[in-house]
């Protein structure tokens, strides 16, 4: 198995990206490797750094950078040779089994989707964030790859999500639901509306219809899927909302009794822990023909180290050839 | 002051909205009056089994009743002597201030629109909420009263915002951001794009460009305006992330501790208070011609109650004609 890590991209890239290999070097098993995908001083700087000599760690020399800030459909056509686009090129080659980084994500979606290419039957590929919620994990997608998707994108997004819930999440029968504003079917959008009625039609699914923002958090389906634009204000409003709310109650506890504060630590902590986007080593975009993994901006070595755990389960488990196979065997959508 | 109250709107209504009107007494100037407009015989047996019998409650009959999940559309058709109907009627006829209504959301606010009318220059009205933030109130707007708005739609929510933002929550200058997926103005969608280029290009506003989810909570804005599909899902998802993290804290805290319990309970009542729902009292829908506020279907007694304060607070505020006067110096929207 071959992991290629984009060491360029991120807040904290090459230190973090670097160290996050290492760290994810305790899931690989002997034969296989994770490739650094950068400038290639720059990322042996930091493997010297860091003392990391390891068979298993290979650095692909990249010359060129797209920062975080750039136009992706500029960047694409001007830096031929970034990390993120010989990343997707060596998967389409099948050089690399897994692709990962945290950098400009809408330049390392597009390379993914015009390099790799999308699974037979996938119209566009979707990013998929599992949220860790009091009821369990919630699959939310798609969180920014299309503002502006189609209903049957929808569905799609739904069947790929079922075979990344069964598989990854072991989750036996998934509920999905479609994020609306309303519980009745004659509420919402236009592409709420079509997207349901696609989904309620195949009944190798679970649908259980509309669900509203606070339903993601009250148990109510296991799988939501939305247009890009509404599932990036979800995740960013979460992880505003989390950190706001904490803010609040430790302030709360120092005024109530500043005794409190190492007594509510611990939990503040372990909740802290169990929401932090960390932990999950990144969003799959789901649809390609590669596994792909896609960080956050400001991941950490522990974050990298996740998202290779993340990226060598799905190589593991043969998630591709589950989500094609789906595809395969219906490789119409019913409209 | 005459404040027209929906005696059969919500989910607990008549019992919580008739005890609503006498909490509401309070705010109310000796000559001023709460009118509940329902059914006599049921408003009547509720003020009765309370003992209400002041002078300045009075009853308006309304033999029909729009339930809450009736097509908005076919209710208002259907049902003209409805108290949501009759409502709207009576403030576009001058003999109410102001309307309130936890009831059909969908059919209040658009009893508004056709029978009451909009200010002069405002094309849509739009719902607002004011969310608690650990910085301060931040008015989102709109959370449902239109989901696929125009540009020019957000950007006249941006200004009667303002108008409330400085007469009701006293902030003196409110600063404006369109609700996005990017801080770069080449992210987002159409939408967001003209509806950006259109307030910044008004100097009358402190325009500091497209927000996200998460900024909403940061403290970067005071007013955050999107369609109302998008601030629906913001607004649900808000309630329902915050009982689920109250729900994950309690549980931990109890885990930690069982006499950690009790010390942590009047911290939890206190956060749980600033961001109740009920002590705001209700949603105003900005742009009508008379004050309209919307209660949350779930409110009670003291809900209502606060939404009697919020109406007399705006009327004494003398907030529409705030409003008109703003739309009518500047009435032409730029394009």
């Amino acid at each position: 198995m071959r992991i290629g890590l984009d060491a360029m991209g991120g807040d904290f890239a090459p230190r973090e990206t670097v160290r996050g290999a290492r760290m994810g070097l305790r899931f690989l098993g002997a034969t296989d490797e994770v490739v650094l995908y950068g400038v290639r001083d720059v990322v042996e700087a930091q493997c010297q750094e860091i003392g990391l000599a390891d068979p298993r760690v290979r650095i692909e020399h990249c010359p060129e950078v797209i920062e975080m800030g750039e136009s992706p459909v500029e960047a694409l056509r001007q830096k031929r040779r970034a990390s993120i686009v010989q990343l997707a090129v060596d998967a389409a080659r099948d050089v690399l089994d897994a692709v990962i980084s945290a950098g400009n994500t809408g330049a390392f979606a597009a390379a993914c989707q015009l390099k790799i290419g999308a699974v037979a039957g996938i119209s566009r590929p979707g990013i998929a964030v599992v949220m860790p919620t009091f009821h369990g994990p919630v699959v939310i997608c798609d969180v920014g790859a299309n503002v502006t998707p189609k209903p049957r994108q929808l569905y799609e997004y739904a069947r790929a999500c079922v075979c990344y819930a069964r598989l990854i999440l072991r989750v036996t029968e998934p509920r999905v639901g479609v994020i609306s504003i309303g519980e009745e079917a004659a509420k919402g959008n236009l592409l709420v509306r079509e997207a349901g009625a696609l989904i309620r039609r195949d009944s190798s699914l679970r649908f259980v219809g509309n669900v509203e923002g606070r339903d993601i958090f009250g148990g109510q389906c296991d799988i939501a899927v939305c247009d890009g634009f509404v599932g990036n204000v979800i995740l960013k409003l979460t992880e505003g909302l989390a950190e706001g709310l904490f803010k609040t109650i430790v302030a709360e506890i120092k005024e109530e009794s500043l005794e409190l504060v190492p007594r509510f630590q611990p939990i503040v902590d372990r909740i802290w822990k169990r929401h932090d986007f960390a932990e999950y080593g990144g969003a799959p975009l789901l649809g390609i023909r590669k596994v792909a993994i896609i960080c956050h901006g400001r991941s950490d070595q522990r974050a990298i180290g996740n998202a290779i755990r993340v990226a060598v389960e799905q190589v593991n488990h043969k998630f591709i050839a589950v989500v094609a196979e789906e595809f395969n065997r219906r490789p119409e959508y019913v409209s």
